[in-house]
């Protein structure tokens, strides 16, 4: 028996034999060739199956799994087709005189080397990307097959070094029980599919592949992160045990689907999701929840050579609120710039994406793309219960700026004799730490806050999320976020407005004791975590949890915090 | 007569005939060689006269200006000696078999255009260095003489498209009476060298060197940022009148050298200077300093090979110590990473680096740099009054883990036997957002703030200070910066500590007279502009200006806050 640690990646637990997911062999000889325009040919070839195959993958993902997953092969479609990776190819064959595989490799892996020696998480997905797109067109250079995991027709449990996007689009649930990997984080692909897919999954053991053979016994426990090699009986029976609470668990979560959210003395607060795209709803429904927390319209940006039409975003947008019925939907405004973006609008390079150019910053200049996407919003609005919502709203100018742009398009869309909803509200994220500092001055303006805390803790700490190296600041519960969050609430209560939160901190289980404390009146947050969320609320008291927030609030760590709420709220 | 509008760089009206600096024609013919030895040859004697030249300049520099201003100099000569710039040079010599010039120019301009096409100002500058450095090598290859300004020996307004540093460092104050430049910023090296040597400076004007002709008359006002080109004798004795009563002013605040700053009801406030090495605390005694605010300890460490020895340092901390006496001291300890890199350690690239691994982070992280820092600060502390200050701390664990590494050198170094101050103060630079919204936490913990505005705005507002896109957005007004520095000054005086400030902001005449109300003890700026506020101080009402506080604090923008105290104050 071996058991290894990794990173808990998609929750639940998997008992089954190994399946190793191998790479084929893609080794190949460079030679010299005497007819360069015969090896271009076969390069085109290889990249025209690749295509072919990848839009069939993108279809299977699109239909089980949602618009928002299959984007990625969107991108992988748009490296196959990119110009500045195809020439050098075609160039190296012709001036090397070397064959078409040996070309694509070198070519290849001196983009993969340039992003990858990018230290951040983000260009080394990007890395990620192309190494996963040009195996595939190595394979049919070679003319070996790619495995294909689709074909998989009894229980396992996947073993790789890493899942490819397109491998795990391929997963089969009835079959494939989990899976496990050496490399990989919370936040890849492959991860992010697996709890869509609701498969159990443990990434980053650094070394099940060298340790876990074929049809063997293993055990995959994606609640704590930890992988059994060859377990004993004992240990089977163990985690048999484990995976049954689990599944109660759940059961007992499906039993609040159709209830309302309330604590222990039957005060009500709203849970909602964060959707990407009108795929994502029938999920949102499914899991109980009460509104939509935040439509986040990039994906409709994403993906394609040019910015959607105003008839294709009013499409999405109606069809998100027809499916909510009256349940209320905050759409943001278009949020790119920073580490979203988008090739065919050109924008410049800069050294700090984060603190750059991006979302409202980006919109108010470029009004011509947002008034495009107020206008599919203002005319979709009477197909349900719209709330707007500007995002990365720094000042009041902003804000109002931003509102006046909206005024203007609705009075141009009601001489036009178009229908547009007569009162909806306009609201913003609260991301930035000036806005949760002088909320005060915001309440008087706004008709809701949301505040998101991805961003909001990476500019308060001034720490970037996604930087490895300074991790240790990412603090959702450090006193001085807590303050803020704090400022916003009761700034928005003061004026009678309401105050919600969209960032990963709404879902998370130490934080909604203190954020029920703090008197949030929503919780937006993955679809999957709503019901669990609804089950933890029933059981706490929001009169005693805000009678410890002066406690709380003059705390100096974010240690203390985490101590603190453990012990008053019972959790190991 | 012919006006034009540029950016005011350094204060003062210049009014002499035009010198046109011009660039000496550098242009040359590629052509084949036979023995590209020779060519590789010609490249090295002309690099190695270049060399020389500048370690001339540097010197000359450092003894007009200080060691600050040498430092680009060092850096200059780093390109020159960078085999990553040289190699490729000899390489292209050498695999295309062309001459030197066309290998240099070829290279250099690949190197400048890849800077170049990074939007922001720090790039920029970058791609300056290299073509500052590059023209020099080229004009030695051609055998052409590079412009020498040393040589001027009348009084004269320099006309140039860009002054380079190395012509700024010829600079004689005799007879160049001022300069204007069609590009450059506030913030560029011309403009920071203009204001240390007090000539009138107007820089960014687009079109300068079109209009102004050889030995035309011409005007410079350095205070509002015009050019006059062909004035009339009225505007030149308008401009004339102008002149004196800048003078006068000059003046009426050398009267204040000596004197203590007090407002107008004989409150005193503490007025510190920013300084970068031992060489600027004579500016700082000439200009009156009460004490150096923040000595920047980074110079010492920048455009060389390896880390500064204990004993290097000790040097340097003492020297300032001496030179100031009594007077309070406060150094901050290392602040590199961000956009200040240090070849010799290697730091990752990173996506965000003003939201990286920096200052505190780093020297926490790689404490045997810290040590030796903190030991010559302690070992020099017997010689004045010092303060110590660490930079980038976001949260209450690093400051009291930066405090434990400064207590156990100070055990060590008694351990033995070496002289070690018996007591100073320990503070923290707030300009993380987080440290300034639980300042009430940390003034438990330290001596004293030291508010640094640069950071603190844009980490506040989520806006990169040198990207020009967004620079909107870099508000010191801002109600919620002014929110926050009320909240550090009050946390402070609450624990009886003090709090000061160290950035821009804190020689702004706007923003002095709002500090002054929220009851900032100490300003630190930078050594010229101690006067202007000793004298500006002079004349305003500390309780006056703290009556205005709320309604200011209550604000929604920065407009609305420069009108309210520009019309208090009667500032035009």
């Amino acid at each position: 028996m071996t058991q290894l640690q990794g990173i808990a990646a998609s929750s639940g637990i998997a008992i089954a034999k190994v399946y190793r997911l191998e790479a084929p062999d893609l080794s190949y000889s460079k030679t010299d060739v005497e007819q360069p325009e015969q090896e271009v040919k076969r390069l085109h070839d290889a990249l025209e199956i690749s295509k072919q195959e990848l839009e069939k993958i993108k279809e299977h993902t699109k239909a089980s799994l949602g618009d928002e997953h299959a984007e990625i092969f969107s991108a992988h479609l748009l490296v196959l087709s990119d110009p500045e990776l195809i020439k050098p190819i075609e160039d190296k064959i012709k001036t090397d005189n070397v064959n078409a595989e040996a070309a694509l490799d070198e070519t290849a892996n001196m983009f993969i080397d340039m992003f990858k020696g990018m230290d951040n998480e983000y260009m080394r997905e990007r890395a990620a990307d192309i190494q996963d797109v040009t195996k595939r067109v190595m394979a049919h250079l070679l003319n070996v097959t790619f495995p294909d995991p689709a074909l998989i027709n009894e229980e396992v449990v996947i073993v790789a070094d890493d899942l490819t996007p397109s491998d795990t689009a391929q997963l089969n649930k009835q079959y494939v029980k989990g899976f496990t990997t050496d490399i990989g984080g919370r936040t890849s692909h492959s991860a992010i599919m697996a709890r869509s897919l609701e498969i159990p999954a443990v990434v980053g053991t650094k070394e099940v592949t060298s340790q876990a053979d074929k049809d063997v016994m293993i055990i995959v426990d994606g609640i704590d992160g930890d992988v059994i090699i060859n377990p004993s009986s004992d240990e089977i029976t163990k985690y048999e045990q484990k995976q049954q609470e689990f599944e109660k668990k759940k059961q007992e979560w499906a039993k609040l689907k159709d209830e309302a959210t309330v604590t222990s003395e039957g005060e009500h607060v709203e849970l909602a999701a964060n959707i990407g795209t009108p795929e994502d709803v029938e999920g949102v429904l499914n899991n109980g929840g009460e509104g939509v927390g935040l439509y986040r319209t990039e994906f409709l940006y994403m993906g394609k050579n040019q910015l959607p039409t105003e008839e294709e975003q009013y499409d999405a947008y109606s069809s998100v609120l027809k499916q909510m019925g009256d349940k209320p939907v905050v759409v943001r405004t278009l949020d790119i710039g920073g580490d979203k973006e988008l090739d065919y609008l050109d924008l410049p390079k800069e050294m700090n994406p984060f603190l750059g150019y991006r979302a409202i910053r980006l919109c108010l200049e470029r009004d011509d793309i947002f008034r495009v996407q107020l206008r599919a919003l203002l005319r979709a609005s009477v197909h349900g219960n719209l709330k707007i919502m500007f995002p990365m709203i720094a000042t009041l100018e902003e804000f109002r700026e931003a509102k006046a742009i909206l005024e203007e398009e609705k009075q141009k869309l009601i001489e036009e004799g178009q229908d547009v909803a007569e009162s909806f509200e306009i609201g913003m994220m609260v991301e930035i730490p000036a806005t949760a500092v002088i909320a005060r001055q915001f309440a008087k303006e706004v008709d809701f806050f949301s505040i998101g805390t991805n961003d909001l803790i990476q500019y308060t700490m001034a720490a970037d999320r996604m930087n490895e190296q300074v991790s240790y600041l990412y603090q959702p519960y450090n006193p001085a976020i807590l303050n803020l969050v704090n400022n916003v609430i009761e700034a928005a209560h003061a004026e009678g407005k309401w105050a919600g939160m969209c960032g990963e901190m709404a879902g998370d289980e130490i934080a909604i004791p203190i954020l029920l404390g703090l008197g949030l009146d929503e919780f937006s947050m993955s679809a999957t975590s709503i019901l669990p969320a609804r089950t933890q609320i029933k059981d706490l008291s929001k009169k005693e949890l805000a009678s410890f927030k002066d406690e709380i609030l003059s705390m100096g760590t974010s240690e203390e915090v985490v101590q603190f709420v453990k012990e008053k709220t019972n959790q190991s």
